[in-house]
């Protein structure tokens, strides 16, 4: 296993930072890298807001749903979806953009989600920890607001990054059997595999809390998913031209 | 800079590969370092199916849009946004699951790119090369009939890879100061930084074709971005439980 995979495979989310910052030329490092992705047809359909202001991170922090790491780190990196950059290039070449297809929103999205994945890989490989924030979702509209996001922009998730305090275990992951199939999508033998796994998960949450918590991937997953999350999304992407074809 | 920043920032694009095939031990080594990327909330909502038939790379190929170096890659991943395997957890709990809100989608979807980015690092980090493909989407229907994936799932990208046969230069990014905004959205000087850097992709193109190509990137976006692109992918999705709501 060389050292790259052998960082991949290391991850664990960081929720707890000392208050050492990260210098500029190390954020320049990991925002570098993150360029570096693939995108698609070399559209380059993101952009990232850094924030290091402690009023601003308190005030996103509340928006996302009170999670203190989002104050307590030292750069909070939002990623977000971009065609705004390329409406400008329609109008330099006097086009008109079509940018308001379900397509349009699949191809920044993913965009935005590989630049992110090498600026997490990059800041591990600098000892910086991090997590990502889905809650970004949560008020899209007052963070779009905040931090100034134009039409054909918007927040997909932000990463709250600084140096680890913390130490956490890995939280296992599904079988790749059930994640990974040959040739052709077959799950005849994933209620098996995702049992064993629930097992592995409640050992690995008792042992962790100490016995206060025992629940299973499958008991978690019941419980989230048979609720709407964030059913504001659609309309909001909508106002923001996403979506609309 | 390190090992891993030096790997991330020497990405190209492979299309053209060696007949070497790639060990099922290199494989799971990939597919393994995916599993432990970030994922929303734990839910893992992605699933890769891993071609390596002849005839079905074949196919795709031709399904892509005549893409040549899916059918000489040596494995050709087909990443998918998944939510059916979490219907399963609802019915092991007897709860109805509440999927097809807008928020889900675009969880599943984050998913998928960020389990394969880090597919995509570890390739690279083993010798390997490959090429994300967005083409999956020119006819996700048939393509979902051909891989037999279910409700709930549906094919984001592929991934072509194999051993590289070529050795591209690598094709400049935007200026970082475009991408990468501080505090606040704020573009009001990235037009003159944009027309910078149309013409160091003109002299790119220029100095790779000998002089037969020598577009902007801005000429590349407006001509793409003035027409509608893949515009069944609502339509599609929706039949597949995505994006209702």
């Amino acid at each position: 296993m060389n050292e790259v995979i052998q960082l991949l495979k290391a991850h664990r989310s960081i929720r707890k930072f000392t208050t050492r910052d990260i210098s500029k030329e190390c954020l320049s490092e990991i925002i570098e890298a993150a360029q570096w992705a693939s995108s698609s047809t070399f559209v380059q359909a993101y952009s990232i807001i850094g924030i290091r202001e402690s009023e601003t991170k308190k005030r996103l922090a509340a928006l996302c749903g009170e999670q203190p790491y989002i104050e307590s780190c030292a750069v909070f990196l939002v990623f977000c979806a971009d065609l705004h950059r390329l409406e400008h290039a329609c109008r330099m070449h006097q086009t008109d953009m079509v940018g308001e297809y379900t397509e349009s929103f699949i191809m920044a999205t993913v965009d935005a989600a590989l630049a992110a994945q090498n600026a997490m890989i990059a800041a591990e490989s600098l000892g910086l920890g991090g997590v990502y924030i889905g809650g970004i979702r949560n008020h899209p509209e007052k963070v779009s607001e905040m931090l100034m996001l134009p039409n054909y922009v918007y927040p997909v998730f932000g990463m709250a990054l600084g140096y680890p305090d913390q130490d956490p275990e890995q939280k296992p992951r599904l079988p790749m059997a059930v994640v990974y199939k040959e040739e052709k999508y077959e799950d005849s033998e994933d209620i098996d595999k995702i049992i064993a796994y629930d097992k592995i998960i409640s050992d690995y949450y008792t042992r962790r809390t100490k016995g206060k918590r025992s629940d299973t991937w499958t008991e978690q997953m019941a419980e989230k998913m048979q609720n709407e999350t964030r059913p504001h999304m659609k309309e909001f992407l909508q106002k923001r031209n996403f979506l609309l074809k």
